[in-house]
């Protein structure tokens, strides 16, 4: 009874950690999509969410499970609860790449990305990718060390979202309304996306320590 | 025993409601500071947004407490694990109506929104508030007619946040990249805004009824 039950535990973090890479992959396909015009590649980062939807819904009908079959108390029920919110996390992270795929597609043939940005969104992409490939990391390991650190790379995160919004301000701007809209919608995606991995960390910080990570706001410039 | 069950149920229900008449009246303070760059009233939604994230980390910590003292089964099991997903839609419908105040504020003593979106960003606004409003009624009377509604009314918001962006896209747009920008983003916020709203509604719908009702993409033309 004890061993299903705690293969029951496992099972809910392999899956987060299945829907971690999943994302973090949907975010760096949406990108390349996003930087090539290619219609092909953002269609399938849009259709790929279902299976990070199926897998949330799936991972919450099984915690909802344990909790009423096993009763899990103090540290048991602390990662259940937590991995409920963990999955949320995810699943958004994850439309927020269809977002990104779904704004290629609807530029499509066009590039919604002007050249001179192209450099910083793609390292927007990498980013926001490495990012939650070390959230992954983190579920699997229970690093604190590591979690925190993602904090920091957040930072530079949100120095890049600066950064375009700062290009997209300034007088010389001259790629027109649309696409200065679409790029600071597109800015907004990777760094939501980004906060969401940060708070998968920020949740196993949490299980591990006891302590709440101070959260910072979301942008701190709007 | 049982009956202190209850009540603790009951308080965790009325906390739900407490958050969403907060985060109702927040849009709509937010939205005035908004159109009118009233400074003052910004900086009292921004700072007002604590109270929320304090009921939403103490609704969290009561809601564990009942799982490992109460280990509730079926309906109510399903009641408190719902609840923690209504709090963070609820915390999160808070943020987005701070972050309509921080544009209000960043943007003093300029007005944000241009005189030809003033209408339909009012609207925006007042529709946000009353889907949160109807929300916190659906928490209270578990009407699933009611909840089902909202879904309706939040096809309306859906159409004003595209009404916004063809005004943006349009030649005539004659406001700038800035003001271009300012308003996608003010636009998305109310659109998010009151798909959190229409979220805590499915929650009460999925447990009366047992189904979830199916979730629309959170905005259908990016």
């Amino acid at each position: 009874m004890r061993e299903a039950y705690h293969e029951e535990l496992a099972s809910i973090s392999d899956d987060l950690v299945e829907m971690a890479n999943l994302v973090g992959s949907a975010i760096s396909l949406a990108t390349t999509a996003l930087l090539d015009a290619d219609l092909q590649l953002a269609e399938s980062v849009i259709s790929a969410d279902e299976r990070v939807d199926d897998l949330q819904r799936d991972l919450e009908n099984r915690a909802i499970a344990v909790l009423a079959r096993q009763q899990p108390v103090a540290t048991d029920l602390r990662i259940v609860v937590t991995s409920l919110r963990m999955s949320a996390d995810l699943e958004r992270a994850g439309d927020l790449a269809q977002h990104v795929a779904k704004l290629a597609r609807m530029r499509y043939p066009e590039r919604a990305v002007p050249r001179d940005l192209r450099r910083t969104v793609l390292e927007m992409g990498q980013l926001a990718q490495r990012l939650m490939a070390q959230a992954a990391e983190v579920v699997i390991s229970q690093d604190v060390d590591a979690g925190l650190q993602m904090e920091k790379d957040d930072d530079r995160m949100d120095e890049l979202h600066r950064m375009v919004f700062q290009h997209l301000m300034d007088e010389k701007w001259q790629h027109g309304v649309e696409t200065a809209v679409d790029v600071a919608l597109v800015g907004r995606y990777y760094e939501r996306f980004a906060d969401h991995a940060v708070s998968v960390a920020r949740c196993v910080v949490f299980l591990v320590t006891g302590e709440h990570v101070d959260e910072l706001p979301a942008d701190g410039f709007t």
